[in-house]
């Protein structure tokens, strides 16, 4: 039976030319990465199923993707539980694993894990894909790529700062302006206690993360809705509307939070971080945006996120820091701050701006033409030498259509090709083509590879 | 609740030590490869269940991770057929998507899907994990990473060629003394004509299979078993017993297989290929092995496979060409050829015998001690012009105590540390230490930058 091939909704396959881009954008991170001191990791696709359940709320318990247990699962499901039928409670019995749904559950796992096999303060950094359950739509995917980074161990806001360098860095490498919006945590909390609603910082923040998105109208009714008093909302809305650099900001809220022990301690954190800011020359715009929250609910601290200025797709970089991640698997009260690079839409946006660089594609070199068995022995041993040289070489793998060689070689982007027939043979020589100027020359092997390993 | 962490069975976390070790392994199989001009693709982890079921026989199927479809996957199924309470019948209609099982099965799926956007013949390398639910034990593990590099779309015996040069090139890299064993399926079946029991071709390579592990005998015993004649057994006994280098073979069976047109055939393939290599000076010792059959039933030509020659772990690399992979997608007569790299056991074996070179394990090149805010800000500008340099350069993250510090420069095996302290900052210099040797060097910033940079 033939079947129809095709890959499960919200995957993908990756050709060779998005494989390019894609290790483009994979590298670069990891040599930046690398330059702040940053080491790798990796952790298994599958985790435990307990390990991975409750850590990201109701909505991210739906998107897992469980993995069925093997063997005759069912039998060990008592049978008044069988009977029920019912999905969710059938789950659980019959998958023990699911596919991880970001890089930070696993890494806090990790660390708790293998704690006394790493020392602390841990940089490191992770490249792996994620899986979501989710209804897939333009630019979003079921399988996609996450790139980590995070210090654990330390709560020293010099972390921070090398974060802000990072982000600067690797924007700057990709050519990409970008503006860095910071905002923390604390600041937060100060103001919900300002405003008299300290017990509804969630519902707050939620409601402020909306602000871009759905304009402050709509904000303050969902406020309202939430059963926000209306002299809080009133209160909240100069500071939802403040203007100016973050001196200015800076300088009014600690005014405006000057009752609000953690207000205070906010401040002066995102003080430090400015300060530290005057010593570099970042090419990143960096923003004090008090209407930042970030959704996830770990957050105790400073948080960041990274827009593109040239191309509108949302957030391309965001983290944050955590004061207590690794406290569920029985390591509490670790401090860790990092950030996560989107990879899938940094690639849009460097398509999009065409910001890729051209010589990414040319992978083979050079193309060595087969026009026989004998010209083929003629060939082979300068083909090895040229790759001793580390000249990524092919030779066509049989005489076929000179023009269908000639396609292979156009197809693949190679910019040089070498004919050796009859003419060049009795002469111990080479011909070697200029794909891009059509030029030729006459060569030995000893100039060819002198040319070519240059 | 507080959960004890771990990951599931047979999988693993990586820690930097072990990822710097396979990403050494990684990235010099991928130079390799694309010295001959392959190109990498990806295929998603997922694959729909249907294009995995069947490929790989009872067990393999068997041996699939299933995804539990998500939503409310049991109200789709038949009361009639829940009522039955079989797992397997239960399986297929509750998981639509499982974990790939190999890199082959969806490389031929891809092959099919993108014929229209790739051109033939195609290279291809691909570098990521499989899964399998088999019985984890030392050395074998559910999820493990696979090297697979193929040419699809012709039928040259240079493409064997160029294989083996791969291998010896990926093995001198490694300065791994090898073995590369090749037969070919068609002078199996030209043998197996020959001792006229040409319908268990099945069979009798798979009995031979196990040579090696069970001896000659247990071999004959097994091939009685299955109904081999005595007659057909004793005519093989001088073929498997057959000692000589590959002239002396290949000679003595193109008489035996005189009247064979498929054995002739393979034994015309085999000749080829040592002449090839009379051209090539390989590190790698081949040996033309006739009980070399491997398992998969889709191979019909040249097989490999390596062994390591200092230490015992079985094959560690193997392949060969298939005539009609992408058959059951649709596309037939494409034929291809491939090897795949067991990551896994080269990394065994680099490790028994030391073969990892030392200075993978050295991340950061400098660490800066931190002795206060005043200290650092002195600092910060020559970190961050050293990372401007290119050079791995961290800052310890507080004033901790310096004992802590260095410390951390131990386990990270940082060769240098730079001080600046109260006296250093009058002089406006540095102290560089070297780690190695304990000696220190008193620098400004600019010989500082020009030392650790070269």
């Amino acid at each position: 039976m033939i079947q129809k091939p095709s890959v499960p909704k919200g995957t993908r396959d990756f050709l060779p030319s998005e494989m390019t881009k894609r290790n483009y954008i994979f590298d670069t991170v990891k040599d930046v990465f690398r330059l702040y001191g940053f080491q790798p990791i990796e952790t298994p696709a599958m985790e435990n199923i307990s390990t991975l359940l409750g850590k990201y709320g109701d909505e991210g318990d739906r998107l897992l993707f469980k993995v069925l247990n093997s063997g005759d699962f069912m039998s060990k499901v008592p049978d008044d539980v069988y009977n029920e039928k019912d999905s969710s409670k059938l789950a659980s019995q019959i998958s023990d694993k699911g596919l991880h749904y970001d890089l930070t559950v696993p890494f806090a796992r990790f660390v708790v894990q293998h704690r006394s096999e790493i020392s602390f303060p841990f940089k490191r950094y992770q490249i792996q894909p994620v899986w979501r359950a989710d209804r897939p739509q333009k630019g979003r995917y079921r399988e996609f790529y996450q790139c980590d980074v995070d210090i654990i161990g330390s709560n020293s806001l010099l972390n921070e700062m090398e974060l802000i360098q990072i982000i600067d860095d690797v924007f700057e490498r990709f050519k990409l302006n970008t503006v860095l919006k910071i905002n923390n945590r604390k600041i937060l909390a100060g103001i919900v206690e300002y405003i008299g609603e300290k017990e509804r910082l969630t519902d707050i923040t939620t409601a402020i993360d909306k602000l871009e998105k759905i304009g402050l109208d709509n904000v303050n009714s969902e406020l309202a809705g939430k059963g926000v008093s209306a002299e809080a909302v009133a209160k909240l809305q100069p500071i939802l509307e403040m203007k100016g650099n973050h001196e200015e900001k800076i300088t009014r809220l600690e005014n405006i939070l000057a009752n609000s022990e953690t207000g205070r301690e906010g401040l002066k954190e995102i003080r430090v971080l400015f300060d530290y800011l005057k010593i570099f020359n970042l090419t990143t715009e960096v923003e004090f945006d008090l209407t930042l929250t970030r959704g996830l609910n770990y957050y105790t601290g400073t948080i960041f996120e990274v827009k593109a200025k040239d191309f509108a797709i949302g957030s391309i970089c965001g983290g944050g820091r955590y004061d207590d991640l690794t406290g569920i698997f029985g390591l509490p009260d670790v401090s860790g701050v990092g950030v996560s690079f989107g990879a899938e839409r940094i690639f849009d946006v460097l398509v999009q701006l065409n910001l890729f660089p051209d010589e990414l594609l040319k992978t083979t070199k050079v193309l060595f033409l087969n026009f026989g068995l004998k010209e083929e022995m003629y060939c082979l041993p300068v083909v090895s030498q040229l790759r001793k040289h580390n000249v990524n070489t092919e030779i066509f793998m049989d005489s076929a259509k000179i023009k269908k060689q000639m396609a292979y070689a156009n197809d693949k982007k190679i910019p040089f090709v070498v004919m050796a027939g009859e003419n060049e043979m009795n002469e111990g020589k080479f011909t070697l083509k200029n794909m891009q100027d059509g030029s030729q020359q006459l060569l030995t092997a000893e100039e060819l590879i002198n040319v070519l390993s240059n």
